[in-house]
């Protein structure tokens, strides 16, 4: 409940701002009759507060329509937020690819840049990768870098609050990595690191395959399949960070190992060549025995950890990414057996965004950074995260 | 954010009822200066306020401690509140037995009463059960049905919001029931029903073993586990009140199950023969070696089932109960296995309440819902469930 103390008039001026710069960027423009309308405050009040919002260059008025200065002789004001007046990164570091997206106020992506990396490289390598994408996709936007407001991550393995890879066992000096402090240096702004299954799940339920529920689990399905879940529209991080690391089930126990299951010859894949993970799943659709019993014991095997995480979780929506290309063989199995070990079957898709999930995810995390800033005040916090 | 509309006196005095009563709770009992410094409400503000609390029954005034009185000459005046205007009653009812606990509006348990229950008898005999349990109960300890102002009940199952059965697989007749709107006949106070291991792990979150944390599994194991959680110290029931329900993975897969991995002959257990369980754990604490294999098989399961649940969820504490006896073997194979399977091991413990953990936890969700009506006022919601 807000302490709304009638000695404060510096918070309750916050309030109305917050207020009035909501209304104002939930439509395209709008007149001051409109944002009084809207908000319930007084006509005064409103021209103080947005005249403040016009100092602080969130707010601009914009050109009056012509149809309406013919209707009304005196065209009204209009005022919009000014999306353009800072800027989000949202990034992802991967095995395979570092990604970087940039993007408005408004979270509407307006540049992107992504590079191959070998799996071998090292942190400074993966990260100096990362760093020329940004300083391309900066450049070419012709955003400069003090215009950013916040900077979002996502990246494998289980990340702390500070930013720091607590274990992170798919990328060569990973774990123990000050990621979050290693990339503010290059930042005037907050950076926000988040393992990559979390940020997916995150972009999935923004502009993806769960926009309509607030109860799913997205899977990373990889050779060491990973998970991220919403519970009530909250990330659900865990107590230390590693809710859905469900790969370890095979990864640190006595099973076969996915590697294992998927190969075609008695030589098991390396655990991080998805290219020759492709090649399996190639060869399967092409109608090759060995290929499909191959594809078999893996669909098998990532039922059988999907279903845990149901089971545990029990959410109304499975959203099944990662790889960008064969997953779709899997969604028919996974429904079908779901069906058999869970009570309460859940809905099962594939991902909408597909490889950018990560990047966009980290973009929404970014977002909702900047968006508490402007938005929360003393005793109203937004709900998102 | 609650709004405080100046315009409604009503909803100010129920906010200052609320806030008194909440004070008075928290002590044995104060004076009205004591309660009007911990408040911040106003002399007269309390006086009123109080005077209306004792004519709802709920405060009394005590008497005054004599060397208050002899120090002071006239002594002040003191007030409790009456955790004995009111009663809640917490049940259980299990594959084996019935149980009710009695307890006042502290959630102090005044009054306990059990019976066994054949595994296979149908959905009326065992209510019947309940209701002579219920009857002997409240007779002894001199309480009139009346004076309950909530019934919680804990019952294996996928409970519905409206306390339907949906799916009860342990209890003939279970599948379907109407189980709170049947109960409700017997009370005229609100009747809450819950999956028993949901209730369970609130119970140890209130009084038992988790009482340190607030994100914890409780696994009620048997001979197909389930689990509760509490997220954030929120109980989590999933989308279809399925959450935890990992017993799933087993009873509906391909694999052995739990009744065969047990046996020690060719035959396997009956699925709800908790003696015969017992039995086989007695026979490996006598070094009996297929006993012993039956429980290292038996073990392995359980710790795969628990794994699940703590790569999905990532909990700080996993409480184990259900079976009271023979279990404390399982907790050392557990630690170990978890040390293996999982980035960041749980802390493991056996649950403290024992066989007592579903009712005392159905009490805390009446108690609960008592608390919910006593202090809660329009936009002040207790945050407990």
């Amino acid at each position: 409940m807000a302490r709304l103390t009638g000695g404060d008039p510096s918070l309750l001026r916050r309030i109305n701002s917050a207020v009035v710069l909501h209304a104002l960027r939930a439509t395209d423009c709008a007149t001051l009759t409109e944002v009084t309308r809207v908000t319930g405050l007084s006509r005064p009040t409103v021209e103080g507060v947005v005249e403040g919002l016009i100092e602080a260059g969130l707010v601009v008025e914009t050109a009056a329509e012509e149809g309406a200065a013919r209707r009304q002789g005196r065209p009204a004001r209009r005022f919009r937020f000014r999306a353009e007046a800072g800027h989000l990164l949202g990034l992802e570091i991967g095995v395979h690819r570092v990604a970087a997206l940039l993007a408005d106020l408004d979270g509407r992506v307006i540049g992107a840049r992504a590079g191959d990396v070998d799996e071998r490289v090292d942190a400074d390598e993966r990260l100096e990768r990362l760093d020329a994408a940004i300083g391309e996709l900066l450049d070419t936007a012709g955003v400069p870098r003090g215009s950013l407001r916040a900077v979002g991550v996502g990246t494998p393995g289980i990340v702390e609050a500070d930013g720091t890879v607590r274990l992170g066992t798919a990328l060569p000096g990973w774990t123990g990595l000050g990621l979050g402090e290693r990339l503010g240096r290059s930042f005037k702004c907050p950076v926000l690191v988040e393992n990559d299954a979390n940020a997916a799940v995150v972009a999935e339920h923004w502009k993806g395959a769960a926009r309509e529920t607030d109860d799913v689990v997205f899977v990373l399905a990889g050779l060491s399949p990973g998970a991220g879940s919403l519970i009530g529209g909250r990330l659900h991080r865990g107590y230390g960070g590693a809710a859905g690391e469900i790969g370890a089930l095979h990864l640190l126990g006595r099973e076969a190992t996915p590697e294992t299951l998927l190969s075609t010859t008695d030589e098991p894949l390396h655990p991080l060549d998805e290219q020759a993970v492709a090649a399996v799943f190639a060869q399967a659709r092409e109608g090759d025995q060995r290929a499909l019993a191959a594809m078999d014991r893996f669909i098998h095997r990532l039922v059988h950890d999907v279903a845990a995480l149901v089971l545990a979780l029990d959410p109304e929506l499975v959203v099944i990414g990662g790889w960008a290309a064969g997953l779709d063989g899997v969604l028919e199995p996974l429904r079908r057996e779901l069906a058999r070990y869970c009570l309460r079957p859940p809905r099962v898709a594939l991902s909408h965004l597909g490889e950018a999930a990560v990047a966009t995810g980290a973009v929404r995390l970014a977002l909702d950074h900047v968006e508490e800033q402007l938005f929360a005040v003393e005793g109203t916090v937004t709900a998102r995260r």
